[in-house]
């Protein structure tokens, strides 16, 4: 896996790389990852990559020059080419899971108030992180390259995604560690009676709770068997108890 | 307004002060930040903030003790406490507008595999960046930070705002800049016109358009006059044209 990063400030991905778990994979040699600084690209006699609108506005718009000139000199038959905008797809766990298995990936970063619109016409998809605003796209580039790294084979113990919130559809179950009881709050009873078959019982009943309560949206695709369903048509009849 | 970060790795923020809109904010006052590395509130001998879980499995648990006295020690009455997790409200633009009308912002930074349950009784709100997992909150919270800090007066032109995506409940309008015709693609004849209310209804269409092209659910609350309804049932009619 490569990751390539069209941005006018690379050095916003330093943090990226130096952070605890994505840092030690990238050191480990688990991924490559490379920031192009499109400015380097400009034809522009003064260095600008960017103009002011046709038809007039606030604000400057990003050139198609310098970007798809940097594009064309990374891209490869192998390489998905990914554009950051709000009108994009919107990032999901899915997603994330579906690019991790690409041999190249290419963010291109927007930044200033928007780009030339052409530039949309030679990328492979549009991705959006949610809907808000950003000064640019490098905050959100930074998120996606995070969750899709953590999926890579050695980023992280493989054992650590089974209980994922989204991994298997569902929100997590309530974790507890020591002590047993802080500030009058306790840890409950079933954590601590060492019956593996009743803890694990309890864990999937509370991530179908917390999913019920904070998420019922997420049932709707999550994969469910018999007791699951019985449990939940229990919950929801005596809803009054929660 | 001012925010505290609490987090194990305060250097991953350096970044989002050193970059340029949010980076000059900070420069000229317009906002506080601080981070707290909770480690240094641990009273474990060997300095450790997490533990194994209780009930067994993979991975380890961020204890209450460093996080809630470190909370603690920042918390005033002004202060509106946010822990980043699934389970909580998606940030929205929405959310970024409500929270950057608060004095006093602080974001706990979960990692590894999860926290203890019993520190969401501490918090205000709990808010998601959206359906994926991290390798921590950091790169969530730093996408929260600059989508809060880009609202606060003085950080970006207030003329930029107007034309946002999701300001005004719509994606944004295309936009171009030079030149006219790049790679055969030539920028629309309105947009070269020099016709202002012309080329005022035709952004306001295209938003409109690109709204219902990619994310038709935006339009139940869009705030629309009687001629962009006119508009979109027309466009609508004719859908195969488009």
């Amino acid at each position: 896996m490569k990751i390539t990063v069209l941005t006018l400030f690379p050095e916003y991905f330093e943090t990226l790389l130096g952070s605890s778990i994505i840092g030690r994979a990238y050191a480990a040699g688990k991924f490559e990852f490379e920031c192009i600084d499109f400015r380097q690209f400009t034809k522009e006699k003064h260095g600008h990559v960017d103009d002011t609108p046709y038809g007039g506005g606030a604000g400057m718009v990003l050139m198609c020059q310098p970007v798809i000139d940097a594009l064309n000199s990374v891209r490869t038959p192998e390489s998905t080419v990914i554009l950051l905008s709000p009108q994009g797809k919107t990032f999901k766990h899915a997603v994330a899971r579906d690019l991790a298995l690409k041999e190249h990936l290419i963010f291109i970063c927007g930044h200033y108030e928007g780009f030339d619109e052409r530039i949309r016409s030679y990328v492979d998809m549009q991705l959006s992180l949610g809907d808000f605003v950003l000064t640019g796209g490098e905050p959100a580039c930074m998120v996606m390259c995070d969750a899709i790294l953590r999926l890579l084979p050695g980023t992280i113990r493989q054992d650590s995604f089974e209980d994922d919130s989204f991994s298997n559809g569902l929100l997590e179950y309530p974790q507890y560690t020591r002590p047993e009881i802080y500030d009058g709050k306790k840890v409950p009873d079933v954590l601590l009676s060492g019956h593996h078959a009743n803890i694990k019982k309890w864990r999937r009943q509370m991530a179908l709770k917390n999913t019920w309560l904070h998420r019922p949206d997420l049932l709707e695709t999550a994969d469910l068997d018999e007791e699951d369903r019985t449990f939940l048509s229990k919950m929801i009849e005596n809803e009054d108890q929660l």
